[in-house]
């Protein structure tokens, strides 16, 4: 199998350059002017861009939560996410106290396979720093690829780790050559203000975004950085939503601590005040950290400027505003947390960052898929477009114009985030491993195609043939 | 004239893959897997990594200092940098009051005409903010393509510009799309000091260093930050020497004021403690910014690893040892200030950065060649590899070990500032726009080769032909 | 003569007690319970407090500035004064290049001398650090007991001088024991952004504001304690206007420089959006720093009490509305800079600080009268309420309404700044050395009684006699 | 009983002056030059300083700590105490989960009735938020007059409280009126440490030191104070050891949140270096926070010097060198922490202090005694010199040589932390409430002479007749 991409504009994290792509197989293996294989299928890409596949580093997909499950699986998930202009995710694998790793692992990979239509790999949550754990920790690493590990400071009771946990995880992490992931968020001030709110009788959305200040994600933000700069471990904050945490971030980046930091399409366009929306609609944007004030938008675009936040994540957790969210009508703190974004993340970067002028082309593409594939383990096999990489291209039209609805949305949810908003830009076709997962707009992939990845450790790259070492 | 180079791996501020480059003339034209093209000449850079030419974006060659003028030229100054895997060099143009730009720049093209054997551009120094001059200015810029500006804050009653000048500088490099450099330090507390110490009798050169405390640099770094911001323009401070002047570029960033940091191989690897080297030998190590405590060193490290600072410039300026720098054997202000760095820029930066695990690979033509080029107006023709660049190309080999010394290096000057350091990794063959200059360690270059390159605007990228818009 | 204050309720910097104060002649000789002496006056202060008398460390008296002279001269003034409740103001003494200081200090002493109803200081400006200044500064320290010398930062081509002359004065104060003061902005900028906002046609009084932004207070104020950090000397920073000059103070001390600021009434209560008033009418209002957004206001009251701004002075600089200030009617550079706060000064920090429970009432006192006191050389005689030292002291109704207006103020300016604002609190009476020179809300005083006070050098106290050593 | 205590010289926090005091009973009740009463007994304190008595904000009497109790007791405690120059202690109310805070109460006025010779009161820790402590907190406050409230955030399964008690205790401290005074260090990252160290045959004094970093105490201050500002409370943070956690008070202090920092003598002159000491002698040395590199003494004293850290406590916890520290010869982590510091805490920072001119004479009052007094609700009754305030006096003479020892100290304890060092200053007599408890040097107070005292609440002051309200 031969394709020729022609008359594209290749954009890398650090270059945009005017050249052909050559595929064989499942592989870029040639980039030049004019280039021509017999038999190679020809694809034009004229005035549009070709971007490395999106990787998106943050998704829950068939996740459960508050007595509910997302709406999108696997299948809807990812599918939705070619669409976006994304090749890869990495999902959150979640585990429970007193469970095996392998067991939720095993689960995961049920939920996955046979459904995915794009690659994916898996983050593993560490619930405890158990001796079971810690033993059970070197297998998953090493042997399932799973080269990176999530710990939850919030959700009292349910998901969050104490500061032991984290501690003996950033060990761990340092050791194993995992990199470690946190929420940050002080749980136990916020449990104390959720439950003074419900108290108080002060139970609509609204609600949420007050009883979890921008000061308990900086609080926890910092914290965690301590404890990395403790251990001489390796950190990765996910959904960075205010100044505050985002500046915790730059401090210990600018003191040797090995520490990246996340933000998310909602946080950088939505705010606080949607959370007022009448008649129940506030609950379609409860995320945690929930959306802040709006200056702060203005921050945490400069803080992708300026390097002080390096990737971007959707955090996907889409829960139906009919028959999920409403689990919380008369209580906010009932209402699954969550949103669809997967689909956007990609064309709300480029039209608010790029188009805007906020962020430039190449950043663009560093923020939306280079990066997470550096610091995941995925480079050089996903990231870039480069001799010897999978061919996940997007070759997308900067200049088209839409409208994001959930009556054109392809995720199963019954409601989107950024319903009306107006962006430039969008994937007309993408590649996944050499082939159409999308084809002028249409899907063309198929539910199962996606394989998982074994990552590189920490702080290494993929081989050839995607093994570890 | 076609070439294929085999064998090596690319580097670029992205990537780093295994693909043969296919040269035409002076040009890249493709990258892949296996490239044979008939009547193409074959080089073998097995083992060896393929780097984009080095642009050293801070050399000042046949220039007037003191009485006296630096002893590297733009032939030897130009050939060592070749030597060392620096294809680019942008040098300064000083000016002088009441005189116009025009002429300065027309004594710059005569030094550097017929003598230059790599590719060059000018910055132009702005020494007062007068009707005159930003008068002239636009023609600077937009005909004569130097859109770089260096405004000194310090050399009292000699460089030193006030801080109207300094600003009206920024408004017109807004205006213009010209980046304003500066030399950050508070010149009439150094001159202040300076007599003092005269005056009681401190006349060794370790006296230049506790003359320039880092508080003068950090003092007027933090100063040429705010006026940035107020004008809403951008600069570039030249040579970073300490951790408290990096603080104030990492802290203008954060607070979203677009500024850039070079720092400069001997901040990195020698310290304050050379200036006490006994029979006058200090004045070898005689820098302005000086050479400071060795702590400072690990902070500048850290602020290239976390994209704090982002360039590399060598500051060269070589006066002999004899003959020149003694010149202030009584006196420490009447040392010559420079070193000969040049030829060593990129091999320090790789033996001590790259090597001992400071920065990655990627990092490190970033910083030596690739952000130069973005900032500086001359990508995407330098400072990368990719379709449609000029072949500026380093072969480097990174396992070979030497000793830097004045005894093998390739400058005039009579001795060299790292005499005795081993380091790691070395160029094997250089090209500059396609042609040999250096190969298989041999000069092949030739004098007048080198093309003075009239570069593009502040935030845009020079054309195919090298024009600005 | 005797007196006995009865029933009050002292309040020192530290202490809040109720006692009976016995005064013989000029001075405080016993407090405690039940005091009676033959032949004293007994004084009532029941429900009132007794305030060490007022000092105002900044006042501008007969002062000439832009072709026209404050309407308040050293009798009107200092009369406005104690029935505000200051005993004791110090007066900058202004230079100029090439007059000798003695020649200003007489200037000065004439302004003053006969005119005075309560006692006074100077201060002197150091308009350049040349020879003669430096040669003469010794005596104006040692013999004319002006141990405080004032450098301008800003008013480019008038007062202001350049950093060695700053940096000179430092060495100086340092050297003789004088405390600098700044007026911290940077004038260079604020020059440039004058004309041209003069050149586009924005003359109104807002533009006054808007050239003069809060980051050129900021730089200034951080640049001179970085000054002050080199020098090893000490520093008071006079007008702090806005968060950021604040925070530059705090950090300075943090750091632990010898730096104290000083804010003014008008940054804690009004705010920039009086200079769009109509009818010319914000041209009242035009301060150098100018008003600050209304956010700031919080900001400095936190800094007064946590002790990041330690002093509380009026600026005073009054110019009638008709007739002066409309000498800026079309051109907002030409409005003389300046208003009316002496009188006022302490009223609005007790109304607004200690009765909204912004400051405590020890504070309070600290702040409009003891920390000035002790940075001026002028405690232990005054500044506060103590045996052995001056009875000045202020016979304070905490709970009196009033509004604060020109209609009944008792300066000689056509307007007040606080027209119309409503304050609880009044000074019913006030001594001065022992006499009555308010007494119930009369004026008792007369004109020279207030004596010139040669102050002691920083960081030491007045002897018994007033003298300096 | 009348006294008059003349010649001496009067400091306060904010004043110094000369005159005579005169005592009724146990009150002062009259300042005043030539003081003569009939009957009264006449003190002579030429050549000495009067300060007010000393209050020791942090004591551990009688407490049982690791399986021993400490060696000095209420008795032993407060002699010592007095000898020193300190006429109040308070001392910290253990309680244990589980158990009515009632019940501990008793058990502290059982340890302390008959026993003190000087006044004293209690701290109460908070060991959980239960609804039992929550419910019996009011009591405590309002009819014990306990109205400080400690929390723990180290000794992980022995005092530690999680984030939600530090939250509840702060909002109950809002609510009630109590300051609430935390132990600064992460306790999960210094157990993770210990252990690790023990098992790696780590078991030197040393380690203490090691597995206790700074940046543990600096996390753990910052996340008490973000604590703090989100509920809008109070906070005294007990024992700061070093700049990274002053650091982070000076920063919250500037956020405006309402929080003090208190250090103690052993902080400001020893060092970690004394805990590797030869011989187990290290053992001596052990507090947790521990001893700091030397550099973070002159941060400490800065951060008196301006405020930033505003009392001085002892944190007095005495265990013999023999029997008692020795329990952990073999285990650093079983020696008990503490030591004896009671009795030199006043002269310690007499001599390094204000005789080093570190801090002045009235600072030396304030962090002593005034600051102390104010904050826990003893002012105006201690804390200062003033009619009305009980006669706690300590008649100082500045200028006697002595050296500190176990040989000669007041404490039952067989060691001195600053055994050898030379100290400039010592309390010659000393009065608690009029009464001399020293006379000349020798003790002539008695067991039991003590009283406990009812304080008022934050914000506060006492009583004439020390009720609280
Ligand atoms: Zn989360
Ligand atoms: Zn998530
Ligand atoms: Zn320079
Ligand atoms: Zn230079
Ligand atoms: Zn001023
Ligand atoms: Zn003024
Ligand atoms: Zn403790
Ligand atoms: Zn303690």
């Amino acid at each position: 199998m031969k394709k020729v991409i022609k008359n594209g504009i290749i954009v890398t994290a650090t270059d945009t350059f005017e050249a052909d792509v050559y595929i064989e197989n499942e592989t870029v293996v040639q980039i030049g002017e004019n280039l021509n294989y017999q038999g190679a299928e020809i694809i034009d890409a004229k005035g549009c861009y070709l971007f490395p596949g999106g990787i998106d580093p943050h998704t829950h997909l068939d996740m459960p939560f508050g007595g509910t499950v997302t709406k999108d699986d696997f299948e809807t998930g990812t599918r939705a996410a070619a669409f976006g202009g994304t090749t890869t995710i990495i999902d959150f694998c979640l585990t429970s106290k007193g469970k095996s790793l392998k067991s939720a692992v095993e689960t995961w990979h049920e939920k996955s396979a046979g459904k995915a239509v794009i690659d994916y790999g898996f983050h593993l949550q560490i619930v405890e720093g158990s001796e079971q754990v810690l033993d059970e920790l070197p297998k998953m690493v090493e042997e399932e690829g799973i080269t990176s590990l999530k710990v939850f400071m919030a959700y009292k009771n349910q998901f969050q780790a104490d500061d032991e946990t984290l501690y003996k995880t950033l060990i761990a992490g340092k050791e194993l050559g995992a990199l470690v992931m946190v929420h940050a968020e002080n749980g136990d001030v916020i449990d104390y203000l959720v439950k003074k709110a419900i108290k108080e009788g002060n139970t609509d959305p609204i609600y949420h975004a007050l009883t979890r200040p921008p000061e308990a994600e900086a609080e926890a933000t910092g914290r965690a950085a301590t404890l990395t700069g403790l251990s001489e471990s390796q950190l990765y904050v996910v959904h960075v939503s205010c100044a505050e945490a985002a500046k915790k971030i730059a401090e210990a980046r600018n003191n040797g601590i090995d520490i990246w930091g996340e933000t998310c399409p909602q946080y950088l366009v939505l705010d606080q005040s949607y959370l007022e929306k009448p008649d129940f609609e506030g609950a379609k944007y409860v995320w945690s950290p929930p959306l802040r004030e709006k200056w702060n938008q203005e921050y945490l675009w400069n803080a992708l400027k300026s390097g002080q936040l390096q990737t971007l994540g959707s955090d996907q957790c889409s829960f139906d505003f009919v028959g999920q969210k409403d689990l919380g009508k008369d209580d906010f703190s009932k209402i699954p947390n969550g949103g669809p974004i997967i689909e956007d993340r990609v064309s709300v970067l480029f039209s608010e960052g790029v188009k805007k002028g906020r962020i430039s082309l190449n950043q663009f593409v560093d923020l939306t898929s280079t990066k997470a594939a550096k610091l995941f383990g995925l480079y050089p096999k996903k990231g870039t477009i480069a001799v010897g990489a999978d061919a996940d291209i997007v070759i997308f039209d900067p200049n088209v114009e839409r409208v994001i609805s959930a009556a054109t949305h392809h995720l199963a949810v019954d409601y989107n985030a950024f319903e009306g908003m107006k962006v430039t830009g969008e994937p007309v076709s993408v590649l996944s491993r050499g082939n159409f997962v999308i084809k002028d707009k249409e899907f063309t992939g198929k539910a199962g195609d996606g394989q998982f990845i074994k990552r590189a450790k920490y702080g290494t790259t993929l081989k050839k043939d995607k093994t570890m070492i």
